[in-house]
């Protein structure tokens, strides 16, 4: 049988690489795989398609229809997934590596959706930040916004992560409106390839908003401009290279790299042999050491331990890991399949070499151990041990990218706060221990150091993520060596691919321009109840200016009967006149809201269902016995979720007799579309 | 009189430079002023004591701490502010053009103190968000924190800002607790030095906080490491050759940069001659080519007007610029001073030749007039015009770093869109428009080239800041040429010198860690009314638990005819039942606000002065007739303003009979400490 050729998606259309092509080889066996080469693609040309293309129609869509894109395309790799797992095997990777790849990069896809719908506007602009008044009028104020970047995403992924490595760059990238070309390793890119392919079968994409690159990027580099971003993943030495061509550094093109890591784990002073988180530290190191076999940018390389536990955790690492069975990825009771190519392994084995020349000692583990299955990729689990981890600079230095890791004894906190740091940043690190006092004082010391921290004990061990899952949600990336990056942290990872840019003007202006509400801004009074109109029949500015209501003395004395809120400030006319703030009784704050929706309320079944939440409530004009509230209730912005169901945010203004402001708050309220 | 010979400050040390000392003239006429040289500083030893002295000193102190002593720093500048005057003649600018630098200079400080103190916890660490679910049961879960770079600040500044260019990456470097290295651009660093000299007498720094460069930086990179993080103001050219240094890409140290920017302002199409926009438009572009005579990284380099606009704009703006008064800084009646030297200015003349020689024309002002002063480095301001935008590219890529302007005509708002983003990337950009749409459209199209733009009109021109001036509050930067950075911008600017680290574990650990209650965490129940206690005998954590208290049918419909708010879910059995989300008749939210103060407020005066706002309430849980509230009021975080004032931050949970959630927010009150 031929070996098939993969495929590009240039321009939109499938295309097979021109001239030499390279060959796949399986991790299990060596068996060739595929071909696969992109010689013959005009990657200016593609630049241009998704600049041209990808990045108008992503641009008119809002942040919340994207995220149902990206959704879509989750659930289409979920749907098709059984092929992915097949091909995930000749990887030298398990089922539940797999797992890790395929079902996590869907995850990632989800969770980056669900957090577009919850936590973007249906718009096309993001605000950061509040309203900053900048003159004595109020007729000139800052606001910030985020739009998309008008460039093209150029994601260049590692051969571990052949699918969430491709998923977790492009959701947040498609997310921010801008259109993403895909370049993989080429150890893995056939499984990259195949999931590329089943969300192009999906058909959710607008044209040009995703291509991909099975082979070199020939002079991609050349053609990029400073509206460009390159996310890339994988060594030092190549994101060196890329970061300093010259057209990233002319144009100021952003660059985020995840490189090497010498991630860090730590034993507790407190986790002595015995303690459920001494086990819990043995478990981790084992499972960060034999999980994908060991290649993964967050895998422990360094465990310390106090120099007294040091020869415990060596005996108990060492039972574990011997207990690993390794061999073919396909079979049940394997568990830990190979690495990804022989070239690969030998790379691992060089490590070992080197680790050892700098006065290491294999204390698990044979380098040389015989394949369970000829021309594959394998190796056992091995575990180095230093004793002296300040004479050893390899230990902090040198990242065998495989199942290996070295134990190492630290003297006391400090002395562990400084060898942690000796990484030159990380992308993760654990501590095990049941001291909160450990706890601040390292995680204190070192967050400077890390991207991700985690502190396991015996309470939250059960539900832990575990040291080496990177999560949707969190950052991932670190500081110094590992590539001063951030990727995903929800939102946070979606405005990497967004420009922020300071507005000036006045709020009629802004207003105009971010297509939301803003305090100041003109108000379009209406004549009907806004709570009997459809979110449809709503319009940003319009506002319900409600009649003027007399709080008096007897008010307040029954609501404070009725709620039992006696606070002497309402009470007590002598007390709160010699507070620094009241000059006599003045009403509840609670009171003031109360009246306030009584004054704005329609009491009638409508599209307003419920009152969901209230935000940034501030008091700011005390209210005496004899003045009067009256409200404007002003339509800031609203965002549908379902067809049953959507959001409007109300900007609340309540006023007293002298139109002095006594309140102001954002209202939530829960409407039918 | 022999020239002074200006100090470097060196690890708490005032040190002069040894060898080669370079000579600084006056910019009116020649004269020397000072000379300078850093020959024999120790810079990897300057660095070594940012990083062993400073950063542990600055980092021992609160947010809340540093604030103040930057506002020390700034009133120590206002009191001698007559030196720095004197001295700011020499540069060539106007007393007018000093008071940016300045004043400008110490508001930066006072801006950046009072953001601190605001919005920034009197803490060590600062959160970034809510606490993210990791898990069913909640035992893990993640926080987001910045901590303080642990390395060292290394400030470039450029020539044209000597005391606010050095305070503006200061003050967000200071508050961030983070040591700096000045190094002034030598031509007006005579100014720096007298400026860095009072904020050290001012006594208020911690040893190794700050230190000085009145000189080269000799070999300061080669000790750079991944901690560290340089700032720089200046060329392209200077940037990059700083970005490529081999430490920098190496330990990926983060690098901003503010360099080249050919900033537009546009006529809007709305804005005919005779309109007071048209008329704004030519006030502004006539002030950013003559303030600092041009020397200003924001000052607008490409005037953009629509084509049958364009000769009256010529006309305005030729007629305005030849009423400028060219001389003596000094002189009350001079309305622009000189360039900051002759080689500076010889530098613009050859690039308005370059402009010249494109095919862009001089419409006013002559390169060669004579020098009022003889020596002195003047240039009169000059305009130029072309026709052809889109056939000369020098005009969007060459900048003449002086009173220099170019108009040119757009055809359509397509057209100006492009024409602004072909400058590849600004740090502002000014629209004059009283469209809303000509706004929106605009600033929507563009946003993602420019870090900062206004739309100025006749309603907001009164009270701009003008479109030349960086503020404290707002972001200054831009993508592609102008460098990809971002510095200020309040407490955004403060985040570039720390780390954003990922920490995942149970509340417990994470309370711990950030010494703020986070929910989940424990909450210690005390016997005594924490309204009763001052903030030093209040402990994170320190929880209050009411008694609980029956919500009837009665109260709901009281309190509906008390406040007036008889909205049909609180009255109307089968209307509520009809609703998605309620089973019958449901107490108000707020209701059980009201309910909640008055079974948590204690009712005599103490320390607690007043509730002054509420935050991130949601109502979680309907309450029915029958069922009862209790509350749980936790010491969440507390912060001293003052000796007369405090905040505390309540975290307030409601709970009903099933223990279920009900409400929860925050609650603010305002303290005695």
């Amino acid at each position: 049988m031929k070996t098939p050729q993969l495929l590009n998606y240039e321009r939109d259309q499938w295309v097979a690489g021109a001239g030499n092509l390279a060959e796949i080889s399986s991790a299990i066996d060596g068996a060739p795989v595929a071909m696969t080469g992109s010689g013959g693609l005009d990657f200016g040309g593609m630049l241009r398609h998704a600049r041209e293309v990808g990045g108008p129609a992503l641009r008119k869509l809002t942040f919340h229809e994207r995220a149902r894109i990206i959704k879509a395309l989750g659930l289409a790799i979920m749907a098709r997934k059984e092929e992915l797992y097949e091909l995930n095997y000749l990887t030298g990777a398990t089922r539940k590596d797999g797992w890790i790849d395929i079902e996590g990069g869907a995850g990632t896809l989800f969770s980056f959706s669900s957090k577009g719908r919850r936590e973007l506007p249906d718009a096309h602009v993001l605000l950061d930040g509040q309203l900053e008044g900048l003159s004595k009028n109020g007729t000139f104020v800052g606001q910030h916004i985020y739009t998309s970047l008008q460039g093209a995403a150029v994601h260049i992924n590692a051969f571990n992560f052949p699918v969430w490595g491709m998923l977790e760059k492009l959701a947040p990238t498609l997310l921010a409106g801008v259109p993403a070309i895909v370049k993989p390793a080429s150890a893995t890119s056939y499984l990259t390839e195949a999931a590329f392919k089943i969300m192009i079968d999906a058909g959710v994409l607008p044209p040009g908003a995703v291509q991909l690159i099975v082979g070199g990027v020939g002079d991609l580099f050349d053609h990029l401009t400073g509206q460009d971003i390159v996310s890339f993943t994988g060594s030092a030495s190549t994101a060196l290279k890329l970061r300093m061509h010259p057209n990233v550094t002319r144009d100021s093109v952003r660059f985020v790299a995840e490189q090497d890591s010498l991630n860090a784990s730590l034993l507790g002073p407190d986790a002595a042999p015995g303690t459920p988180e001494f086990d819990l530290f043995i478990k981790e190191v084992a499972t960060e050491m034999t999980v994908k076999a060991g290649q993964k940018c967050t895998a422990i390389r360094r465990a310390m331990a106090p120099a007294q536990y040091l020869d415990a955790v060596e005996q108990a690492l060492s039972e574990r890991l011997a207990k690993t069975k390794v061999g073919d990825p396909r079979a049940e009771d394997t568990r830990m399949g190979a690495l990804v190519s022989v070239s690969q392994r030998n790379d691992v084995i060089q490590r070992i070499r080197e680790l050892e020349a700098a006065g290491a000692r294999i204390v698990a583990g044979d380098p040389n151990a015989r394949p369970p299955i000829a021309g594959g990729a394998f190796l056992p689990p091995v575990l180095l041990r230093t004793d002296d981890p300040w004479g050893n600079d390899a230990v902090h230095d040198c990242e065998p990218f495989g199942p290996v890791s070295t134990i190492m004894p630290y003297r006391d906190m400090s002395d562990a706060i400084s060898l942690a740091n000796r990484g030159k940043g990380s992308l993760a690190l654990s501590l095990f221990t049941h001291s909160p006092n450990a706890a601040r004082d390292f995680v204190q010391g070192a967050a400077a150091f890390h991207g991700r921290m985690l502190v396991i004990d015996r309470t939250n061990a059960a539900e832990s993520t575990g040291h080496g899952s990177p999560l949707p949600v969190l950052v991932h990336g670190g500081p110094g060596r590992a590539g001063g990056s951030e990727e995903m942290g929800g939102i946070r990872g979606v405005k990497h691919y967004m420009q922020r840019t300071a507005i000036q003007s006045s709020p009629a202006m802004i207003a105009a321009i971010t297509e939301q509400y803003v305090p100041g801004a003109p108000k379009h009074f209406i004549g009907t109840h806004p709570f009997t109109l459809k979110m449809s029949e709503l319009h940003i500015g319009d506002t319900w200016k409600t009649d003027a209501r007399t709080v008096t003395i007897e008010d307040i004395e029954h609501f404070a009967e009725f709620t039992g809120d006696k606070f002497y400030a309402h009470m007590d006319e002598e007390a709160a006149k010699a507070s620094p703030i009241f000059e006599g009784r003045v009403a509840h704050g609670y009171l003031i809201l109360s009246f306030a929706a009584g004054l704005f309320v329609w009491p009638d079944p409508g599209p307003v269902l419920a009152n969901t939440g209230l935000e940034n409530l501030r008091f700011l004009t005390p209210i005496y016995p004899g003045d009067s509230l009256r409200v404007e209730l002003t339509v800031r912005s609203k965002s549908i979720k379902s067809e049953e169901t959507g959001q409007v945010r109300w900007a609340v203004e309540v006023f007293n007799q002298k139109d002095e402001l006594v309140a102001t708050y954002d209202l939530l309220t829960e409407n039918v579309p």
